[in-house]
């Protein structure tokens, strides 16, 4: 019996062909696991999957990996080469044995390094380039049981996390935010995470304004918020959500009328999630509540993304976006409002489109005060 | 006065003009953060840094980005982009007014995303295009006292938590690879570290011979080899350094003749490290320590790498390389023997070249005995 990586890749050629892509190249990435079962971070060793439309796979990777990619992946044709060898001439042995057509297209991994996509536009000179995401988005974006089953662990990890964080209380008071971006992720592991899905976010006082501050040196005062936007991952799969809290004091009235905004503004977006819905309705639905309070041009970003393998992959939750939701489809809700010099409100959870509406995967406390 | 970025960027620009390129695209990379003082993970939406050969850069960036970007970098032209605009658009513009030659010469970062190029491409249809580090790496190879700082400051944390690691003994046997992992990586921030620069390696009995395996939940024994390599960042620069230790109870006889033949290649290739000498020279110096000992089909990868921003970047200590070293440089002398199903051994430590031969970054016990 093919395994699911086995099982996506056959799928993945089918979509080459009706795309009249000729070979799909990852090199160490998302998709790469997605489709091969082995997992590994970028680097500059040539480290190549090659898949044609038709017939099998072939690995090209570092002789150092040989052992481990032939452990981890069910692939059969992994060929390597060794630190004298040249990697260019390594490429051009495997594409000559793939006997493509004289002017073929071939996709690349999106986020494939230009160090890689030159030597193969180099092999390949007469080729036309094209990116994976093409092919791959649509079988990635509708996720599969074992890939729920993983995300919702995930969530369920961050959620505990996030619970004890709380918990904290007025003990979080005079941390620097890097000390307490420490102990997120110490409660993230301690929750069964693997390590973090993206830089820990404490963006404490006016440091919450800016959206994708991640921490330093502020101590947290008293009355303070704090964004907090942090994740973890379960089985490769990750997590991503968000609290704004005040450990201990009293925040302004202000900050307490734009929270109860941007919660009410995240209850509208989850609201209106179901199948058959643009993804952009989702935007708008959230958007209306913080333009209707008069804060719509401090809600500087859009309000989510899909998350999978990727923390950030299809579908954007987006203006502009009409793709329509699908059963199976995960993507996180964050609508936020931003006043600089003063602080930042997001509120953040990730849903899954179900065939009635949605599934929500976080379940804390969505209040501010702890 | 110019602050070191802008020192850089007026010394990257003479380079590209002397290269005869026109212009010098970055996206969230090392070579940003070398030039402009902007430190950020690539991510899916388009941050782009355009510096031409003559003239000011522009940074091109979403619009959520805005207020960091300029208070963080020197660049003055700071471009923005919203989520519901069009980031090609945004490119053209930006590409409009940088007034370039009908068919310029245009280096992108050699990690830029292949999502990325595809638009410099789409926008740019007559450009030839070539990477970054034709300009920068000659230019990021020698670093300057603040560099050098910032790489003793990561090496001394790391030498920390590596002597506390070591004091463990026979505390570690029980633990998981893991779990090791996770207590390596709290003694690294103990150390004043900022997170880790590359994948924890724990390596213990067989998984050890897999060079680049990470770690998992096998259990540490008494008595087995356990390849330790971690590193950590102080100042956005890193640490890397190996040992491999045994943390109680008797190894093999096998792995105490290996360990003390891949110490003696250790010193060769460090003796060997003088300005004038070729890369390849110390690689060859501890291969054919390993060599005589008779494990040279064992030592399956290169000898080092140079680390600065990049954890792996030039000078490469590899056969083929005959860079001559000057003082400045700094990279890995990491020699190492990994025999199948049975374990492997890696001892490694950063040097930089000086005047004289070369000074050691790393300064901890090399034996294996805890």
């Amino acid at each position: 019996m093919p395994t699911a990586f086995e099982r996506r890749t056959r799928d993945a050629q089918a979509a080459l062909s009706d795309g009249d892509a000729d070979v799909l190249v990852c090199f160490p990435s998302r998709n790469l696991f997605y489709l091969s079962g082995f997992a590994e971070d970028p680097g500059e060793r040539h480290l190549l999957f090659f898949l044609p439309a038709e017939g099998d796979p072939t690995f090209l990777v570092p002789e150092l990996y040989g052992k481990q990619v032939r452990a981890e992946s069910w692939v059969e044709d992994v060929r390597t080469w060794a630190d004298d060898d040249d990697p260019r001439a390594a490429v051009e042995s495997v594409v000559s044995d793939l006997d493509l057509p004289p002017a073929p297209r071939v996709l690349v991994d999106d986020t494939m390094w230009a160090r890689f996509t030159h030597d193969l536009r180099a092999v390949l000179p007469e080729a036309t380039f094209g990116l994976a995401s093409d092919v791959l988005s649509d079988l990635r974006v509708r996720k599969d049981e074992a890939e729920l089953d993983a995300l919702r662990r995930a969530a369920a990890a961050a959620d505990e996390a996030m619970a004890s964080v709380r918990e904290m209380g007025s003990d979080a008071v005079g941390l620097t935010e890097s000390e307490l971006a420490r102990e997120i992720e110490r409660l993230l592991a301690e929750a069964g995470g693997e390590g973090v899905s993206f830089e820990t976010i404490v963006g404490s006082g006016p440091n919450g304004a800016m959206p994708h501050h991640a921490h330093g040196d502020r101590e947290i005062r008293a009355g303070d918020p704090v964004v907090l936007d942090f994740g973890t991952r379960v089985g490769e799969y990750p997590s991503d959500q968000t609290r704004t809290v005040v450990f201990d004091g009293d925040p302004s009235e202000t900050f307490a009328e734009v929270h109860a905004v941007v919660e009410e503004a995240l209850a509208a977006g989850i609201e209106a999630v179901e199948p058959g819905v643009a993804a952009e309705s989702v935007d708008r639905a959230a958007r209306e509540v913080i333009e209707a309070a008069g804060y719509g041009d401090r809600f500087v970003h859009r309000t989510g993304h899909g998350v999978g393998l990727d923390v950030h992959e299809e579908p954007y939750i987006v203006e502009g976006n009409g793709r329509e939701l699908e059963p199976g489809m995960v993507f996180s809700v964050e609508p936020g409002v931003y006043l600089p010099e003063e602080f930042g409100v997001r509120i953040e959870e990730l849903v899954v489109v179900t065939e009635e509406g949605c599934e929500r995967l976080n379940r804390t406390d969505r209040g501010w005060e702890c």
